[in-house]
């Protein structure tokens, strides 16, 4: 590939670099937003039509957003079109697009950052203490329940042997905090006790998810497991807890002192960008998400005087960026493992059906674990908790790479995140009464 | 240095990716905004607090950000903090380092094109066509002075060979549109008479470059010189102005039109985004700059009823990362060339001496060579197409890599580039008076 390139001119991998990056925007906005409006007309989320752009463009369909890890190949009749824009060969193309893609991952984890920072900023945070015991039995039980049935149905009813068992069934705890917050924040349910509940239990899911992924990788590597690191893990977690909430009361009026002394344009935009970074920076040090600290970065600036102008600068970058987040989601997806009529996939389709149901089953069975005074819709808050989205994804691919899946194990792990991450924003808008003017109704 | 990476896990390598990536914003940010909060207070753009804070994080800095291709290495001390964070040796940080470098270009880019999609927005089209015969002789004359005067005296007085020679003053007819662009927009004279023949100019002149680009390639290449390409790129350059000017008048009731029935969240934003990449393709397809399709769209869309929408939804990318842009510029720029004591260095400067000067007077001639009706300030205009900014370093960088240029020569091009860039903004500060308050005077 790399001796290819060599022959070809800078300005030609530079305008082929410019075409294919550019293009991959054109191409993603255009289809997006195409089946975001029909999903509006449906009364559906718009991250469904996110979702299924990314599969109608991606490895499952048209081949023209292909993440260079799916091993597949661009659609040719792209290739040979942006090849003689550039006066390269097509193989060339296919080349810098692999070269190019991290940089389309790069922007779109800029759009993850910002939707978790926007979620932090709409979140109430006395709503969200007070909402904490419950948030925290609904993320525990999230997490029991469908590792323990599906590791134990996989071993007990369908024979697989102990760790790709462990290995599914912890894929299987993870909670898409991204969807269910762009879900949430559409329906404008986020500031209801329901919405503070999930975001609250989808945050602490994250957590348990990473120390859950730290177990699961010792126990797969099959190395000494020794619980030194882990307690690290578990002591950073509940220490980045604590700072995120007592900053979350304290720090917000030392911002806006500084953001009233900034005199240069663009003040709030790159004052709230600083903040959002360093606690990107400061989650990420200290072995956890660096989306965890976009959300407590949002949940710090919630108390500033600033938040419209925060919010004003922000949602531009969750409408672009995010957006490509989650047609990269959909992309990666291949949707073949779904074809009944393919022997090979039966197994598969077994297994991904018990995995499905229990993943469904474990985590709205987690919306009736808390004790609440007052009646919340507990339905809600289960299907929030459901969708598996990029998490599940990110098990999925340390599996495969750790090679302790069997192909029809890895299709039904796959099957049981695509399954619960379109679901998920369905079950929801049936279950979330729309207004008769089309809007979901107000939060109080 | 891909053997050391695959002893290393995946997952060490994205705790890596993500900290690099995100300690880079930090770093750009903060240090981009204490020094624009400085020049502000200097009454100085900020541009050029962006462009010194790249000088002092980068090569001739503080080694924090540093582009792969300067072949300078990160400061030891941040390698081994990242290395000791995300557990893996320094060394794979400089590897991953140097791999993800191209994401913060590609956001830096994403700014330019927001930069200048911004500055068509807000420019009059019919102030820009009344214009047009000035601009033209503006850019024209800014490209046949520089570039006759420094060819000439190189060959003559310093008796540098005819081809590096007339590369060296093709490098001294470009001007960074983003430079002026960001200058006259925070001075608020974009609108003015002198702000719109400047931008319509500078938007000639990078056309003009792109053909005297093309040439000079084709010289120094050697080969055969055709002169079909060349007419192709002419008819490309004109057929685009043609067009451009046809949509400004005609899409953007479209426009509104499509923007009036979308029904999803971010509306707004993805329209404009994606009529900006489309235009940045287009242009690039037919062989010019993104950056002319990107300014072009905005033109397009000057005429939209949704403008404050717009502005309001691409001020922040602007904001974020066109100062990501300005800052790695400054970032690549080595003074090192500028210490005088350094005996190597005598030759480049006596040469860059007369660069500079050539390349000032020449373009400050320029903004005598157009004939108005009314009074207008010669001087702005002059210096508003001074700064070479980041096309005099394209420009560069194609001679350093086809090896026609000696070290001297190479660092007097640079140092003109440098030095024009740097003055652009503080020469026009000085000439445009500001308003007792501190700000710039409005436009009537």
């Amino acid at each position: 590939m790399t001796s290819l390139l060599l022959e070809i001119s800078p300005h030609q991998v530079e305008v082929a670099e410019t075409l294919i990056q550019v293009g991959r925007f054109v191409v993603i906005f255009l289809v997006a937003r195409a089946i975001a409006e029909l999903m509006v007309r449906l009364q559906l989320p718009t991250i469904l039509g996110e979702l299924v752009a990314g599969v109608l463009i991606g490895v499952s369909g048209l081949h023209l957003i292909v993440p260079p890890g799916t091993q597949a190949t661009i659609n040719a009749g792209v290739l040979s079109v942006l090849g003689s824009l550039a006066e390269i060969l097509p193989g060339d193309v296919q080349s810098i697009y692999n070269e190019t893609f991290p940089s389309l991952q790069a922007v779109s984890q800029i759009g993850l950052f910002a939707l978790l920072f926007l979620t932090g900023l709409e979140s109430e945070l006395d709503e969200l203490v007070a909402v904490g015991v419950q948030a925290s039995t609904v993320a525990v039980a999230g997490v029991v329940l469908p590792f323990a049935l599906g590791t134990a149905g996989l071993v007990v009813v369908f024979h697989v042997p102990l760790i790709p068992a462990v290995f599914a069934g912890a894929a299987m705890t993870a909670t898409s905090i991204g969807i269910t917050a762009s879900v949430f924040g559409e329906l404008k349910w986020l500031k209801r006790k329901e919405g503070q509940i999930v975001i609250g239990a989808a945050v602490l899911d994250d957590i348990l998810g990473i120390v859950i992924l730290a177990v699961v990788v010792a126990v797969v590597g099959g190395g000494a497991f020794s619980l030194a690191p882990l307690l690290k893990l578990c002591l950073a977690a509940i220490a980045f807890v604590a700072v995120a909430l007592v900053l979350s009361r304290k720090a917000a009026p030392a911002f806006d002192w500084v953001v009233d002394r900034l005199k240069a344009p663009g003040d709030v935009a790159v004052a709230s960008f600083l903040v959002l970074t360093v606690c990107c920076f400061a989650a990420q040090a200290i072995g956890l998400e660096a989306a965890l600290g976009a959300f407590a970065a949002g949940l710090i600036l919630s108390a500033s005087k600033h938040t419209h102008d925060i919010d004003a600068a922000v949602k531009p970058l969750v409408a672009l960026f995010a957006t490509v987040f989650f047609v990269l989601i959909g992309t990666g997806m291949d949707l073949s493992v779904l074809n009944p009529f393919d022997p090979a996939n039966r197994e598969g389709l077994l297994v991904a059906g018990f995995l499905l149901l229990v993943a469904i089953a474990g985590k709205v069975a987690a919306g009736w674990s808390y004790v609440s005074a007052e009646p919340t819709n507990r339905l809600v808050v289960g299907l929030g908790m459901m969708p598996r989205g990029e998490v599940g994804l990110i098990f999925l691919g340390l599996g495969s790479q750790a090679g302790i899946l069997t192909p029809a194990l890895e299709a039904a792990i796959l099957l049981m995140v695509i399954g619960t991450t379109f679901l998920a924003p369905i079950l929801l808008r049936l279950v979330i009464p729309a207004e008769p003017n089309g809007a979901a109704p107000l939060a109080p």
